[in-house]
């Protein structure tokens, strides 16, 4: 466990977030993309819909927006704005989550990173999932007209073989 | 194979049907069920529509309409109308049917419908599946409040027992 | 902020609703639109479904209900009676809330109902989102054979020129 | 009711169940028939996925796992160990939940399971839901090479002349 | 209909397009986006994906590809390479479609484009749909921090005055 | 391109499939399971599901299935047989495939099948895409007690160090 530039190291622990949900189907599916972009620039953890199917034949959308406590308000405000919901309804959920750390990876295509999420501390620390980072692969992929699969491939290689 | 009030008799066969589809991005929800209720009206023999995941994080909606070659104009002009759609993607395909007639069955509730599908001729006629007209089940759950399926279970007693 | 018929002005609050959920894998789907109307007529706030993939390949539907505390009796008993669930999970949800009014503005078709959402009060009211009753455009779309696009479309223009 | 070999009378009442949530956009669809089968086995009640949509276009999977309270923690480290997430939100919800009891009942093909869903006790009994065990029926239907609905039915129909 | 910079007329019309589609159900879901921007630059006139449920339990994406036919073997390579599918299905359809046109308007918050759709030719033109350009939409209403929808409000009300 | 004990090398080509769907709403989705099982044992070459929205608020299944063009018989007989489906819709599609062989490698848990995809021949054999067999590492993962993604990282590690 001693790959790259890193040196955070925490347990994994318990957090507790707002999941805020709303039912739409009176809007135009345009709107979501904007929505989730400004949802995200304010602080949103994570957004994602989800097709229902409502009265009177409509497919309507399922909002999640999963947030902080701290950041309830101004999503909500957000939500009403942008789109034309007339209630949100909202609930603070615990959650699980693993130690994560960003490291740098060398590879033939320049820097890449890594985002690495583990369990336990010094010599106990467990590796449970390493990712690239992938807006840094698709980058490279665009740039060198490689798959994009491919150059995951090579930089999660870059990685095991620090060592 | 002598229940009821039905004298129709024929084989199972093969037509061709129109398939009308388009992806839509732009468009409340809310219109959907009334186009259903429109295409329906002039002839659409199916319409039912999908969640789709588009470009720039859009939730769209893939609409398919089922109907008669001879109804393809009509359907494509009212899709025009009533949606934003700038194109309607068309094949025919060949159908596999079976065989379907109405007949009545008396109950404890009144006469009701069932849609009986089946397969080959006088000796040899298949029953292949049997099922209670919905609306008329619906009717009678409302009207004595009772549920839906208990109703629909009491009208296949009641078909099965005819003989 | 002077248009129409109303006089009912509210701040933006926050409620308590119960969410209803269940998962279903043995019932026809036919059920359902069946469901969502003797749950509305009962007092549910919103009832939809949801695709969801269960074990063994299975096609299952996820089915929400939202209702006020005082209907959780009401609508239970249903579910268990019009469906084939074994469990009926239950959350209870603080919800934000606009403001809701309802206006009626003349239009060339007649008197058309518009839904106004609005936070604030007096001066500092602000309308956040007006939809005309779909119900009331689709009888007009209905009778006139106009897009239902063009008939909200009218009502809108119809509405903001009031003033 | 006095059929088949059951003689476990319960009350329907409350209990109090764990759901495990997470959205997942980087893991192979592969790996979740997989996760089922472990989850199951370790005394998860149920266990499904839904479609979402995530930023970027992504076409991720919601993850619902409903555990018993003391199977969180088992049910978790097998969700951290099985996929790439790196958060599982978490909710007690209250459940509602009808008296269940298998008994069998004897067919021409051999006895077959049926799960009984009923509310009240002894005379007041109301039997809510009757299904034959898909599990029985499908090894008889593959084995008499017969149609799986035509196995339920005739368990059904065993299943109630018994009186 | 003078409105505008146009000048452009033709009438509705026929094309043929080429439908590729597949499912995937062992690839991580990221990869998605990067695919439909790589598709959309090559010249695909439209990429979606649709959950599907495939055997044993997996949540599988279908991906369907619209592009013109001279555009099928560079989007069937491009689809091999980056992702897993053995197989890559194809129909070629009729394809129904407006004339679709795009106008500048101007409004308080500069140029913005509309794109419009017709049907019919000089006196006989009939506009059939009239939707502000997503994009232009999108950067004014991050500019000038405005609600999307009222930005796209604005805009028809723009070109709906120009006479 | 010499690793294992292939010995099979083709051309990627072109073949004809047979796609039949049908859409229903009316059955339990229990039932889909079940037929999956038959259908893949009769000859079809992949069978999968999608919720669609159909009339009347109902949550429908759209049913596919693919199959070579001499199994569309027995198929549809299936699919009348265990569904209440009362039309199968029939569309024939080119499909591009890859080559496809099966080697397999040693792994420190024993021997694991691959299934590799290519195009080309000879020296210019081009590796598209390897994929670990899902039922052997799922062996290997439930009697070692090790993730699934693991042993798939382990037996691909193994076929790319066999030169």
């Amino acid at each position: 466990m001693d790959r790259g530039k890193s040196d955070r190291k925490k347990n994994s622990n318990v957090d507790v977030v707002a999941v805020l949900e709303t039912q739409i189907d009176d809007l135009s599916p345009q709107v979501f993309g904007y929505l989730f972009e400004v949802l995200l620039n304010v602080g949103a953890l994570d957004v994602f819909t989800q097709s229902v199917m409502m009265k009177k034949s409509r497919p309507g959308i399922l909002l999640t927006v999963i947030c902080p406590i701290d950041k309830i308000n101004v999503c909500e405000t957000i939500i009403f704005r942008e789109t034309t919901t007339l209630g949100i309804r909202q609930t603070i959920q615990k959650r699980s989550i693993l130690d994560r750390e960003i490291k740098t990876v060398n590879t033939q295509y320049g820097e890449v990173r890594v985002k690495i999420a583990s369990q336990g501390t010094g010599e106990n620390t467990n590796l449970i999932n390493v990712q690239p980072e992938y807006e840094d692969c698709a980058t490279i992929a665009r740039k060198f007209n490689e798959p994009l699969t491919t150059i995951q491939k090579i930089v999660l290689d870059a990685f095991y073989s620090i060592d």
